[in-house]
């Protein structure tokens, strides 16, 4: 294979990139070589250089633990159970929250196989029992999985003195009525709010 | 800014990435750093260091002349010209055309102000008037500026001695009439063919 033939190989398993995406980046990439590719280049080697994942909550980190994890401005007091790093990223970029994160590694799925021992919840039960801890919010996807993984997680966390609590449902903000799906109609009735 | 960020920032300035998707695609690599990352900037770099502009006909190539432009099987009689390296990469995943070929680096454009003088029009007319050239293929993209840059090439190769032909428009392979615009329509039937 080519080193072009294999350098559109790679890109195209990125996710979001097919093979003629990957074309057109390559060529892109090549027309702008000192602004683009020899940058992105550099940026890639550092990150694969530099970049590890934080001990305590399984963010991506320069350093052994996170910027989150070793803030001292930030609420140590109450941890925010995500999925995967990206939905971390979501929930610092919303700014509606100050505490700690873990990051469990996806949600139990039978159908995908995985298993409550390939999620790092032995980890999650570890450090809601640390004395600091007294709130667990599992802000997990409102999927059928999201829904299974909180029932099993507040099962678990059950023993440890902890209040647990889980994203509220409702109508999206600038949403319209015309266009929600029943579940969450029915979801934002239920919830609503007196003045 | 941190390492992650500006990976995601020089990703996205990639055509078809957004930063959504840059993100996505970060933390895709750093999941299968051995399998994704490592392989990506492994490809990066040979090509980076490796490939380089045909002095010919302007293909990609690992040596100074591209393996199309050397290799002796192809027809040496006909140049077809294309507007970008995407396009002649297209030509030749069809399997359609065994001759030369002459990058020309873009179309005429008023509007974003690419003149003649921009585009690699004197070396085709000097490729043109080689005594092994017997036809110029056209084959640029049937929009506006595809067509003013095939009148003008037209003009410009009429003092050499070669057939300057253009790409037949018509139906689409698998195409259906009622979904096809009017002006090509109007070309198909032009073009009729009896048998």
């Amino acid at each position: 294979m080519s080193p072009l033939e294999n350098l559109i190989k790679q890109l195209s398993k990125l996710p979001g990139l097919g093979s003629r995406s990957a074309r057109r980046a390559v060529l892109h990439m090549l027309k702008k070589k000192d602004t683009v590719m020899m940058p992105l280049i550099d940026a890639m080697s550092t990150v694969a250089d530099n970049i590890q994942i934080c001990s305590l909550c399984g963010n991506l980190s320069e350093s052994q633990v996170c910027g989150i994890c070793s803030d001292e401005r930030r609420d140590r007091s109450t941890i925010c159970v995500v999925e995967d790093i990206a939905d971390l990223w979501a929930m610092e970029r919303s700014g509606a929250y100050r505490g700690l994160y873990h990051v469990l590694g996806g949600t139990l799925s039978a159908l995908d196989g995985v298993q409550p021992e390939d999620l790092k919840i032995e980890e999650l039960v570890l450090r809601a029992n640390s004395i600091d801890v007294k709130e667990i919010i599992l802000a997990l996807n409102a999927t059928v999985e999201g829904a299974a993984t909180i029932h099993y997680l507040t099962e678990c966390l059950e023993p440890a003195s902890v209040v647990v609590s889980k994203l509220a449902h409702g109508l999206p903000v600038g949403g319209e009525l015309d266009y929600l799906d029943d579940g969450t109609l029915i979801a934002a009735v239920k919830a609503r709010r007196v003045g």
